[in-house]
């Protein structure tokens, strides 16, 4: 978690922005303001980083893309990165760097997300990636980041075969055995495939509790109290109150709060709030990971 | 000072920014990424600030501005602000702002600087504003802020005088006296005017010494020591040693050396190699302020 603040920056709480890492994959969702110096902060070392996901074009969430694109070409960057955002993304960055005279050194490869409906982005070494339309004052997608091939844990009877044979059980391959083939099925299980849910900027969308079933984290943004409600409305944002009741009508594993307004000094008053409907729910805290199931 | 650094901000060290104080008025030169949060950590109040001077469109002298007049426009600013920069600022922010749908609820009055020659940009009570013509990648200018209306001092025989007439005279006024007229001459001095450069970024220009002879307080950048002088003409830099054969040559009374590259961790390297030729020199710190004259 690199930001859990809002438009408004605070010396506490930087804007959006957060890594996933999957394997040895990291993606980047959002790049607020202050982002790359958060990366060398809590040490993430971003050579694997191929993959930067923009949720929309609000300035708490792609300030700091320029300068993480410029510097890392300047560290010698030389890895393609896939990026995916908004249509408008591409005009903002070639922009700014016409008038700088920036050329990177490293492909960087663009896909526009459609802002109004489900779109596959991309698989990444069995992570499939989806974009999915939020309500925000602009066009807004959330991600959803699903495993394909999700692992295999080896069940007793496998565990004194030989390892050449272990990493190919899981790995799902079926062997030829002495009397029968041994079969992947009866010598592993496979978990059930993780889900990581990213949504912000929206406001609450009570119809996308059946596109969130089963996901395993939820990361919903929280920018008011209840008792800010007023606010939420208006500025097409939500309440910890209203990410709770989506995440049980949704049946996630866990919830995940952040997206926090500079007004809230203390969160655990969003986190009790959300508790109180739905108890698996933490604040986001910047600096930590987070385990996805 | 708020950033002494150059184009890869590290955790101690951020990008270009500095505010300049004269009287009331707040002043800010360049914005790179982070600014915002270095005027808060510094507990500068910006309501004053009314003037931001850009130098040139690399992303280490720009990427901070989007994000510091939005959030100034989100909590509630109205006052105008004065920017000037290379005409290409107007371009970058106006395409940030439609993708965002971003509108600023304070005035922005916007001069572009003409990048080949000397301008007057304007005079903000009582300190003038010209941008000089400096040699960088892209065009760039060096500001140079230059006290039109100095402080003049009472001496001993206007001190038992009273307060209205001793006031009058401070602001230059000549009164009526008994036996002869009340002159601002007899009874006051006046310091020589203060004058502040800016200089960043830049090859070293010898030609420049004209224009800041007398100057009080020279920012020079010093991006690379002398051993790495080779780096510096290609990149359109200077080192510190040529910073301090301009200031000498310029007779400034004092220089300021900054945009320091990642790869020097010990500032007193760059601040000796100066102090050598310059002996008052100094290697700008961030979160100081810096007295001029």
């Amino acid at each position: 978690m690199l930001g859990n603040g809002s438009a408004t920056p605070t010396l506490s709480r930087n804007p959006a922005g957060q890594v996933l890492r999957y394997g040895s994959d990291l993606l980047l969702l959002d790049c607020g303001e202050g982002t790359l110096l958060q990366l060398l902060r809590y040490k993430v070392a971003t050579r694997h980083l191929s993959h930067v996901l923009i949720s929309h074009l609000h300035g708490d969430h792609i300030f700091g893309l320029p300068g993480l694109l410029t510097s890392w070409s300047l560290t010698g960057r030389t890895a393609p990165l896939h990026l995916y955002g908004p249509p408008g993304l591409a005009d903002i960055l070639t922009t700014l760097f016409r008038h700088s005279a920036t050329h990177l050194h490293f492909p960087l490869h663009f896909q526009p997300i459609h802002p109004d409906r489900e779109q596959l982005l991309t698989e990444v070494n069995g992570l499939q990636v989806t974009a999915l339309p939020l309500q925000h004052r602009v066009p807004c997608s959330g991600f959803l980041l699903t495993e394909t091939r999700p692992e295999r844990h080896l069940l007793p009877p496998a565990l004194n075969l030989p390892y050449p044979i272990r990493q190919a059980l899981k790995q799902g391959r079926e062997l030829p055995g002495q009397a029968q083939p041994l079969g992947p099925e009866a010598y592993t299980r496979t978990d059930s495939p993780r889900a990581y849910a990213y949504c912000t900027d929206t406001l609450y969308l009570p119809t996308l509790a059946e596109r969130l079933r089963g996901v395993t984290l939820l990361y919903h943004e929280a920018t008011f109290a209840e008792a800010d409600a007023h606010r939420a409305g208006p500025t097409f944002h939500s309440t910890a109150r209203q990410a709770a009741v989506l995440a049980r009508a949704a049946g996630v594993n866990r919830l995940l709060l952040g997206h926090f307004s500079a007004r809230y000094s203390d969160l655990s008053l969003l986190e009790n709030e959300a508790r109180s409907l739905f108890a698996p729910t933490d604040a986001a805290r910047q600096g930590q990971w987070y385990q996805v199931g």
